[in-house]
């Protein structure tokens, strides 16, 4: 197993929780998904130039008004959460191709079903993903090689917190007094009680949530094209399942957050105690 | 009414079709999406600097094995698919805030709800509309600007037709012989029965099919977010919205396109005599 890094200088978290593995069945090694000349040493350095199985989980995350947000930061996105995925698949494809086996995973998120406010570009970068990979997934198949999106829902992590830490101290240049009212003064508070109330706690990541459904999904006879990894959310997403046209989701979204904010926490408070959770995984 | 298009060349049929309205109500001007200094060159000549409605309507497709595209060439098509529309959103959403009215129309596609095979970049790029636009409505909500996604299926026009012709012809570079067999004599022979079966004719687009969607979406007390313009497509989509694993559609779709060609050309032909159609528009 390789497991890589933007960051080498990063790899010591990695390398402690490996344990007696590093060295032995695992190795680190630098991959940067936006180069091609990355993308090629790093396969040229795996032992017979063969992937089995493509773990895509490079991300990069984008939050606040779309007025304060470049062009050129949107495009860095895409570069990142799509055209990386899409770098690796087409180096890894032809091998696969040949061998007529092989499982590309693909770490989505929430995000790549449904909108959110406010995440606009990370939401659309989240879709782009779900719509290649189930475009890709039916010609896959026949060749014996399957595709399967992940979508985590919040994970409540010190990098989550941090990162609204720093959008709430930073002044979004370019948008006007409502619009950042409306971001500062109910949107960040909205997302931080979404983080306490369905967020996964690290305690979750420890027993390994998200890799845990990774790892059920590669050892799958059948595995399924989504699986979602936080059951706490799935009442959430239910809202845009109901009603094709859109406007459900839209107008309760919006009525919930700009209208009653306080309903809201406490319907996400709701939603954590799981009186109304449905069981995603296992099923 | 403002209409653009990149090669004002090309406005000979676009003056034709506009008769008496050219010059009073309707003007053509140039615009290339995919450039900052050609947006804010055309808004600055817009009577009043202000856009009441802003129809997003500029689009490439892109098809075939993945093994033939290049990075370079997917993200041309992000460029005009997705980033064109952002740019022009980003352009005219502060005015429309000021004003707290305005309505986003966008052209996206079925393949936005979706993918479909060989179409993976155009899928994901359509997709990522999509993603941005669920996003964004929202928010917008709050200040009476309301956001439709438009989703047209295949469309029988000689464009179309001449694309898939040139398609058949090239060599599609890289891709290995199976995938090469499976695209020629599968997908693209699936892809004409297609059109000849659910594409709407070009009469249904005289009778003006898609933008009579977009006429009656603008026109409406309470847009939708999503309105799709072919009836006769909607039991395809059905499939997705049957199970949300994706697995049900991705099955079927393989099996339809690798097992049993000929019974998806049969089914292609039942749904365009309407047996199963279900009402799209109106309702």
């Amino acid at each position: 197993m390789v497991a890589t890094m933007r960051d080498l200088g990063k790899k010591g978290t990695l390398e402690e929780a490996a344990g007696e593995a590093l060295g032995q069945t695992l190795t680190v090694a630098q991959l940067d998904v936006c180069s091609d000349e990355s993308v090629a040493q790093c396969l040229s350095c795996i032992r017979g130039g063969e992937v089995d199985v493509l773990v895509n989980n490079a991300g990069v995350g984008l939050v606040g008004p779309l007025e304060g947000l470049s062009l050129t930061s949107m495009q860095k996105v895409f570069d990142t959460n799509f055209f990386g995925a899409v770098r690796l698949v087409k180096a890894v494809l032809p091998g696969m191709k040949r061998r007529r086996q092989g499982h590309i995973v693909v770490v989505s998120s929430v995000m790549g079903l449904q909108g959110v406010v406010f995440n606009d570009v990370y939401a659309a970068s989240k879709f782009a993903l779900e719509g290649f990979f189930e475009s890709l997934a039916v010609q896959l198949l026949q060749f014996d090689i399957f595709v399967s999106l992940v979508e985590p829902g919040p994970v409540a992590t010190d990098f989550e917190g941090k990162l609204l830490e720093q959008v709430s101290a930073a002044e979004p240049p370019g948008a006007d007094p409502d619009t950042l009212h409306y971001f500062r003064d109910l949107y960040l508070p909205a997302s931080r009680e979404l983080f306490r109330s369905l967020g996964q706690s690290p305690e979750d990541v420890a027993q390994g949530s998200t890799p845990q459904v990774i790892v059920k999904v590669i050892s799958s006879a059948s595995p399924p094209l989504r699986r979602q990894t936080n059951a706490r959310y799935s009442p959430l997403t239910a809202l845009k399942a109901a009603d094709p046209s859109g406007s459900l989701y839209v107008r309760t979204a919006h009525r919930l957050l700009f209208r009653w904010p306080r309903l809201l926490g406490l319907g996400l408070r709701c939603l954590a105690c799981g009186c109304l959770r449905s069981r995603v995984w296992p099923r």
